[in-house]
């Protein structure tokens, strides 16, 4: 979907003449009142679920959560996935041309926040003619833009679903993401930004922030579990035990990342992972309540349900209390769910029968006050 | 102290004509009974106390334990720090020239292991002829350095002080030394470890290894108390709260880290992290014990003094208690302190009341032993 009116950004630019990717999936029912936005983290876009006919291995990114018969069920909602701005998977990013000058934006793409892409979105549903949301649903960056839907626009959504996520990074936090970032701008095929020009991708660094990124998804144990200190077969089989040397893969937890960073780096746009970290880093809505959650959320109106994960160390269990006592404070009524899974981070994309359980029965009582309301009166 | 004779290493070569940098302080007693090792981890030398007659911030890096009067008394003890083979602050190490050929190592030095570094401090031991150690001393990576001692000369020490390490990398360890080493490797100035012939520095891959390391050495609690989500202070002032800029410095924590990074460039050996990193990743003396730590450590006949730090997630107190119970299962005498500390991984270095004060005692009593022993006879 197109947009021609400007976009006014956080950072007080603006941005027009763009375009959002956005796939739906099941049926709006008459009263439109059955619609659940999909948001979506660093690594993801607007396709949630589902295959394309056709093509082998196109899952949609959360297809084990939504889809006919699943807890998010299709059956019963009108799924929406949109890639937002920024990104590299359809929606206007930093790879394509500014409407008026034709030049790719590269360096130049406005800087976006949480509240731009909730902006952005809250536009979309506009043109779609839904006023008000079943539920707003995410996982880490998009559980962080559940809860600004919530604060943006409180009347506009009966539920926010918030999984793996936090109110605010963390230094630690902050840090990964620099690390990542300085990888790829100190990359020499960066050129500022500017690669697009000139033929050439920071690959180099991409893999380096992906490599990063990959061990904070996963847990100490399930990194122990999976890989351990197992080495590769070819080194497992030679004399020496190892192969002495420095640069070769001999681990398979070094082979394991080496790959994963080898793969984003072929699709992920570097420019695009800058601004997604940074759109990370910045949200913090406590921010203007000199750091008070509880008075940050005092605005909500939503409903919550918020899961968080025992072994995830990126968006810990404790982040999630934050949130969940600061809605509390403000007598807002609220689920939650620390599931006791081994998996990390990475855990919320996973299949776990609690977890599953937990999602299916909270979105069959939205199902329940939203679509059967009518029929029970 | 030069050797000429050649060392047979872990991996089937061998290095001759090499140098080790050493530092001693106190006095070797009549009985040659009370010299106490000092083993360095990664970014550490044989320069472990006191300061060098007029250069200002010329502290040894364990200047904070060891000295007289300080809980590794050097007024009891005769102590040795020595810089290990490959590293970069005065030892052979690739920066310097194979005594045969005249060419600069670069690449080709040879892959070492702490079993080499024991073997190599073996050596110099020998040549200082001090038969018998009080005890062997190290944190991190020099705790691995100290527990091998105990299995490859078990005769020769009577005590291992083990701080803040572990029996063996986790994955995720070796993921974060993988991250790090292909930052280094990937950067164009490394070429292939001869970057000294081309006069340029891979300093780009050193500052993320650094970054990196640095995020690993403390913990989350203590990132957040120091730098927290606050901002510099031009950012502070500013109208927009931020800077909206995906490669400035906005963050403290950036700041700290991009600090940090530089500052590491600047003096570090690039070939030297690699090898470093690598003797980390092998070290595993359950190895040949198809993983069985109890049976690895059954030769030990040394007395154990082992430290950890309760917020350390690099080597955690959970890797430590594997030591203490595989020596347990060898009927060996262990003290144990688990300590309360903030400051993750760097807690070992830093000055903590209980941690000082359980070295001090320990210290104390090996100093009632070795030389008031006689006296009291």
């Amino acid at each position: 979907m197109r947009f021609d009116a400007p976009l006014p950004l956080q950072s007080g630019a603006s941005i027009h003449g763009y375009s959002l990717t956005y796939e739906t999936y099941g049926a709006l029912n008459a009263e439109r009142s059955n619609a659940v936005l999909v948001c979506h983290a660093l690594n993801a876009s607007h396709h949630v679920a589902g295959v394309y006919a056709g093509q082998a291995k196109s899952e949609g990114w959360w297809d084990n959560m939504i889809g006919p018969g699943k807890p998010v069920d299709t059956d019963k909602f009108f799924v929406i996935g949109v890639n937002n701005l920024g990104s590299c998977f359809g929606s206007t990013g930093p790879m394509h041309a500014h409407p008026d000058t034709g030049a790719v934006y590269g360096a130049n793409f406005p800087v976006v926040t949480v509240e731009d892409w909730v902006n952005a979105q809250a536009r979309l549903l506009d043109a779609l003619r839904i006023q008000t949301l079943a539920a707003v649903l995410g996982g880490s960056l998009g559980g962080m833009q559940a809860l600004s839907w919530s604060l943006q626009y409180p009347d506009r959504l009966r539920h926010a679903v918030v999984v793996a996520s936090a109110p605010s990074l963390t230094a630690e936090n902050i840090a990964f993401n620099e690390v990542a970032r300085r990888a790829i701008v100190t990359d020499p095929d960066f050129h500022g930004g500017n690669f697009y020009a000139n033929g050439v991708l920071p690959k180099r660094g991409l893999r380096i922030a992906r490599m990063i990124g990959h061990i904070t998804y996963l847990s100490d144990d399930v990194m122990n579990e999976k890989f351990g200190r197992a080495l590769k077969d070819a080194v497992q089989a030679s004399a020496t035990g190892y192969k002495y040397s420095t640069q070769d893969v001999e681990f398979q937890i070094e082979s394991y990342l080496r790959y994963q960073g080898d793969k984003f780096a072929e699709y992920f746009d570097a420019n695009t992972y800058l601004l997604i970290t940074r759109a990370l880093d910045y949200f913090d809505p406590a921010k203007p309540f000199g750091g008070d959650l509880s008075r940050a959320l005092a605005v909500a109106r939503a409903k919550f349900l918020l899961v968080s994960f025992t072994t995830d160390w990126r968006f810990s269990p404790k982040r999630s209390r934050e949130m969940v006592k600061a809605l509390l404070d403000n007598r807002r009524e609220v689920t939650y769910a620390e599931i006791d899974a081994p998996h990390g981070h990475d855990a919320f994309l996973l299949d776990d029968a609690r977890y599953m359980g937990v999602m299916r029965s909270y979105f069959h009582s939205i199902d329940a006050a939203v679509n059967r309301a009518g029929a029970d009166a």
